[in-house]
């Protein structure tokens, strides 16, 4: 069938590749006309604005998939997608959005009579290759009407072990795309997809941590281990518990830059993670360990925090101790000496 | 080669087995003679004492391979065999020992010229078919020596996709084992796993909690979704970030038992999860995500805190909040009301 | 001066007496006319109405104190009273709003000339006696105009140690009242406060629970200690680091009744312990323990939560593991016993 | 009454001086001349070894009052004392020792005789002034002999307003001290009350950093306030549910350096945070708030962790996420814009 793509970064480039690889008709639109130049030479159909989409869709009703950062411009080419279609037409949003926002928009647009669908997207830059796992979210005729598309995103069957005693089950989901609810839960259950990324991501880091510094100084000498950090990532992908995609791409990583020296540190979070701890709270759910994995992130882009300040500040204040110290030298308290006890 | 195992409970009857199927020769001894007889009709020669095990193995050095539960039997165990083995013999404790009885047990043995090897072994009930994913700690002889025994555990090359650039690297990993140190070094790393496993496990469990409590009634209505949990968990194995074998394992479960009736929500935990957390400390790593997971499984297996109680009467004590309710109620503070401050 | 009170819960009525004490005239106002003529009783002027507030209100501009749970109703009293009331007139929110629905009320209300003013009020049932910390948010003109009613609802300098070295700052802080920015501002600071409340609340309930189950018969016999909770609670409120209110009010309940039996373990939240975290998502600040906190309370009126079932799921699927007991059984792993490893 | 005391640093020093203001006799020794040349100024007996000050104690049975920094040195003046006291002399450790080692010292001093109290001693630079808060444990009889000291070194009743309800219990709690139980319960006491310090601590820290950075420039600019923190904190003094000691000494601090600029951030921690968490986890119990606020300093001495960078390294395998950033910028993803989903 035919669709329109809105955003041609590297996952909306992508996606109408896969889709045009799998037989269907894009029309490609991006504010960076070479983007659309490199698709057109693909074989999509390129438009010069959103109304030019609009009118290069032939078939009815149409159907536009935006993918863009979420936030104000998803917004807004939600908005002008909503006055330049017609009743009946979709427009798919398979960013990462707000799914509040998804409840709001879905609402406005059905007094217009247009379909609203959000689609969780995930498999990053190896979906072209692997298929997106897509979560989705709107109106059954709509998210009926385009199976063919989410069909050909989704990885399919492959050659993943079935889960038994599925056959009871909708049969998409083992294919890789599943109808979550109305509008908004397809961008819910990814958003909690990636809230359990976090936590994944820092259980793995912390376990890392601790074998790397297990050659520490600080420890008596026969405690210390020197451990070769890639060969256990490796080893943990074979046959134990742990092994996962993610743990894949560790020991990836860790066998090209065994110290991570190409890393800074430096670690960035988006909406979802921050978002997956506002669903927590607001439905009284303990999150623990998705909330440090997003605390850590937070942390590791500061230096030092104001909160830290004042914990040497309270320290010098009852008990005289001037924190010593560079960063890097982890001692316990060496004001100690001076200061047998508190 | 020739191999004693001791202990054949679900772990060590498989590894015999496996062992057997290799073309290995076990020698085979647990305190349940039916245990014995079962491995012994599958080709194993059984023996009647620790002392027929050691009598039994014909070749030099001999090599025993202890599969008992961590703690006195396993400790009894290794001792026994030092008395009865022979300088240049091999003791590989395969079971969850704490590292640092690895190291002091290793000292000992050495003063007698026993090699002590201590192999952390992972793959649950499934190991037999899947392979074992080994860490093995110990004097490289030893280890050397008993290659084939480790490489008939290991799950082997399979089917799993290549790191790239490991050419480097210990080829061992690959097949599914590695020498990661000297005595202690294996068990350390399995105990690390084990953390790790914690956290992964608890990663996923909040998340499916928050998407099993969005239909909660207190939530306002057009943001309630009645989600399909096992719909969910089945399509995450299929192009997303975060499939694993955790996850295969879990959609399963919900395959079966959507609801999870069948559990009460009583999480044991083992010494592993607790030995990783007190390796943080010794080393001053932040583990806060592996720490909540175990903290998780301590307080799921009590029906209040005092710390809880401790926090009603302190409520009680500044603001005169009678706490309300049965347990399962997820109001916020009904008491507000007549008290509209504090 | 004159001022209308409007709710006459155990906070409401108590400021309505503090306010009378020190010379204030008090125009009182509750939907139970038992509470109104027990403050008229008192020697307050009883009206049946908001009007009937407004209109016994003599004095220019008039200001009306509302101290009502926060959400709806303080919300439509706000909205009632913005009709009624006049240019210059002052509406002061005593209760817990949240803080950015003072930034949008003040708005409103600033385009009729009404000035809007929150005021997080800390003292809980102790404020009649003890006075209230006062946390302001406003302009400064409508802050400045109602001074005498801040000094009398504050605690003053009373007995507690001047910090040094604070000539240089606001002298109302010392006097237990201060004016921390405009709309908002003040509502924002008494839900940090609160959030702190929750931690410093964690923090000893943790310690007193090792404190408590110090005499627990898992531990080796001569590392068990049966302690004295109430003593200890109590020896700590005399020179020790962590003497607090919070401290001074739990000697006083465990004194009473040192195993805390009368308190079930069910324990309530409002809505600014969870503002708290939010705030801290919004501005990146790692919250480790706030969160903590609130996500004890959580957990706490749960019997079981769908996460640790999920765990149990996962451990039968890959180590078939039959989680046993009843809740309160403290033990490590018991399946361990037949599955030496995993 | 006579007493020994071995350690004139900050602490020690200031506990002969109290004990001398109230009448008792000192005979002290510390490694550094110096300071027991100050001490003797100021009337106490200087004795040069531990031998002369066995020998100048005259009474019987003898006691002395080890105040070292915990470990070895605190070991080898035990162990120097056992070798040179006779039967019924007594050994104070008041400092702040592993409560095992208090245990295992206690057992091998009675089989010479020799008694063993351990004292925990809070107050910091504080207690010359206000007394310290003494947690002892120790055989009844040598605790019992000894009061006339611990009455001397605690607050003694002073100000404090007294808990009621407490006539039926120990009236020296009330003093500021307390017979915890046997030798290690006062160590055991004091450690927990060291892990409740620090909990404390983190919640008032984490509070402050949420009230400072509510100025961020990523904030909507009308939810944005530049709060006085040094106000806050003195506000919080005067009435409200969080008012405490390390309060004060945080309204102290702020008010002298309100940026807390002369703080670098980088916190030691002290063994008695460390083996409280380890205790929590001996007994099973959940510690979330006491772990996370021991995790903050360990974070607070690095630059960077491995954990980041692994967390770094996994983005980039999925993802494609470059990570930007110099510290301090405070965004989610930015790499958002060129990859809108994953």
């Amino acid at each position: 069938m035919e669709i329109g793509v809105i955003g041609l970064g590297r996952m909306g480039g992508n996606i109408a590749r896969r889709l045009m690889k799998a037989g269907h008709r894009c029309v490609v639109f991006d504010v960076d006309s070479k983007a659309r130049d490199t698709l057109a030479r693909e074989g999509a159909k390129e438009a010069a604005s959103l109304e030019g989409v609009a009118a290069a869709l032939t078939g009815k009703p149409r159907a536009v998939w935006i993918m863009l950062p979420a936030g104000r411009i998803t917004e807004e080419t939600v908005e002008h997608f909503a006055r330049i279609l017609a009743s009946g037409d979709i427009i798919i949003d398979g960013g990462n959005s707000f799914y509040k926002d998804d409840i709001r928009r879905a609402k406005r647009l059905a007094e217009r009579g247009i379909h609203y669908v959000d689609c969780g997207t995930s498999g990053g830059v190896w979906g072209l290759d692997r298929g997106y796992c897509l979560m989705i979210g709107g109106p059954k005729e709509a998210v009926g009407h385009l199976d063919p598309i989410f069909a050909a995103l989704a990885p399919g069957l492959g050659s993943i072990a079935k889960t038994p005693g599925r056959a009871k089950y909708d049969q998409r989901a083992e294919r890789g795309y599943i109808h979550a609810g109305p509008a908004g839960a397809g961008h819910f259950v990814k958003m909690i997809h990636n809230g359990i990324e976090y936590g994944l991501m820092q259980a793995y880091a912390e376990g890392f941590d601790i074998l790397r510094t297990k050659e520490s100084a600080e420890l008596p000498e026969e405690e210390r281990f020197t451990l070769n950090i890639p060969d256990i990532a490796e080893v943990w992908r074979r046959g134990s518990v742990i092994s996962s995609w993610l743990l894949d791409l560790s020991a990836a990583a860790l066998a090209k830059d065994p110290q991570l020296k190409s890393f800074s540190g430096f670690v960035e979070d988006s909406g979802e993670g921050r978002w997956t701890i506002e669903a927590a709270i607001e439905q009284a759910v303990p999150a623990e360990v998705l909330s440090s994995a997003l605390y850590t992130r937070f942390r590791s882009r500061q230096e030092h925090t104001f909160a830290e300040k004042m914990l040497s500040a309270m320290r010098l204040g009852f008990g005289g101790h001037i924190e010593g110290g560079e960063p890097g030298a982890q001692t316990s308290d060496r004001a100690t000496a001076q200061n047998a006890a508190e």
